[in-house]
């Protein structure tokens, strides 16, 4: 099995049903080896992050400012850009896969971003885009991984 | 009166009618004194350069690539960034207000950053997004320059 | 005459000697039709700056943060980047030469990206890299526009 | 004995000299528990994600531009940024020391930003930029990690 670099995207704050959602979509692909890269910050962003690290996971956090303590404690690898929300297309060239957990326009352009490039989006109440794929458990994840 | 920067975000490409509008907005823009932001390349944002560059006006374009000459022949200030599509957080951030006309993905992610960052954006058959405000005739942005 | 876009490039602060150094270049650059690109704020950003607006002159201000505000206020186009230094890179990929005027690592960063792209940049008491052309007048800046 | 993320920055290519010193002081990197960064192409920073990885070592190699082939094969996670060398700002961010290996003006870019945010620059047959201090075996950075 190769290791794939799989995006989870969503709000700075998450509601307990968004957090549990992140958290078992981190865990399942820290469970199938696979690394996660996130915007590094709190809410959607921490849940999965912790979801994958407390389950032996590798995590990475783009940070969009100027600090390496931005970044939430589960993240094993914090990238410091200093270039704000520009950061999204980062997030979005590097993934292979994304999954959107709710969000608003921030995570919206990470959407829109990943879609140009032709990545798999995966989406648990976010946006209505045309070419998400909608999801309504973690374990569905697991058939594009 | 005070000069405002004014985006026109849409596709590379562009039908006769998006074409039309775009170039009709571009128009306004110049008639009242403002400055035309885009992305400097083919589509909307050519039509959009045009009707400002022949009707008096002042056009920058925000380029993704590394040469100056990937502008079209309407930009009077072409800005190379480099970047690729991380450029169009740029716009977003530097304008007042946008105009989206229709586009694909790439002007999905300018729409984001622009409501993301409190901007406001009319549309013209582009992207179902809230927040969006939509227009059906290039006169009906005179009300918000 | 062809338009060409020309960067002065130096510290946020400057003593008197880099601010009528700067001055004198910006004059020279409006006085020659062209127009200046420069990071957009003060010490010799601003006397750059304002030595071209006053005489007439079209001044752009890649600024790094995230306000328009930041601008000094001989900037006739404000480009709002939100990407820090990051924005180093835009100003060398957009100009057609540089002229530094001493400045710091900021500076350095700038001074390299031309060189590496190809761009003749004059210095006056700045940093000592090979490839930098030398001068002791503003008007020696002529000989290259 | 907490992580460090070390970036080692330097040419496209590299002869012996600086290829050997680069592999030597990835090695150290790896041998130390730090991890890698570096802009994940060939010469100087193949040559040290090699020492680092031929060493048990981690590797992130922050790619200017649009491919994850594009990293050598010794990088552990490619991120790939699209934004050519704006990148090389990120790196500095990200780092918390950084080894310069002779190289030409885009390295010099690099140490620019590095000695702007008051990183600690090592240098090896580099720029003479003040601020660097000048190493001679890949040991010396040792008193450093």
């Amino acid at each position: 099995m190769k290791k794939k670099i799989i995006a989870v995207i969503g709000g700075k704050s998450a509601n307990q049903d968004y957090y549990d959602f992140a958290y078992q979509v981190g865990k399942l692909i820290a469970d199938n080896g696979h690394i996660l890269i996130c915007g590094g910050l709190g809410g959607v962003m921490e849940a999965a992050s912790k979801g994958a690290s407390e389950n032996g996971g590798f995590t990475i956090g783009i940070l969009p400012g100027f600090e390496k303590k931005d970044a939430n404690p589960y993240i094993s690898i914090p990238i410091v850009t200093g270039i704000s929300t520009a950061r999204n297309s980062i997030i979005a060239r590097t993934c292979e896969l994304a999954i959107a957990i709710n969000g608003s326009y921030g995570t919206l352009s990470e959407i829109a971003y990943c879609l140009d490039l032709g990545k798999t989006v995966l989406g648990y109440k976010t946006h209505d885009v045309k070419g998400i794929i909608s999801i309504n458990k973690p374990e569905e994840i697991k058939a594009y991984l």
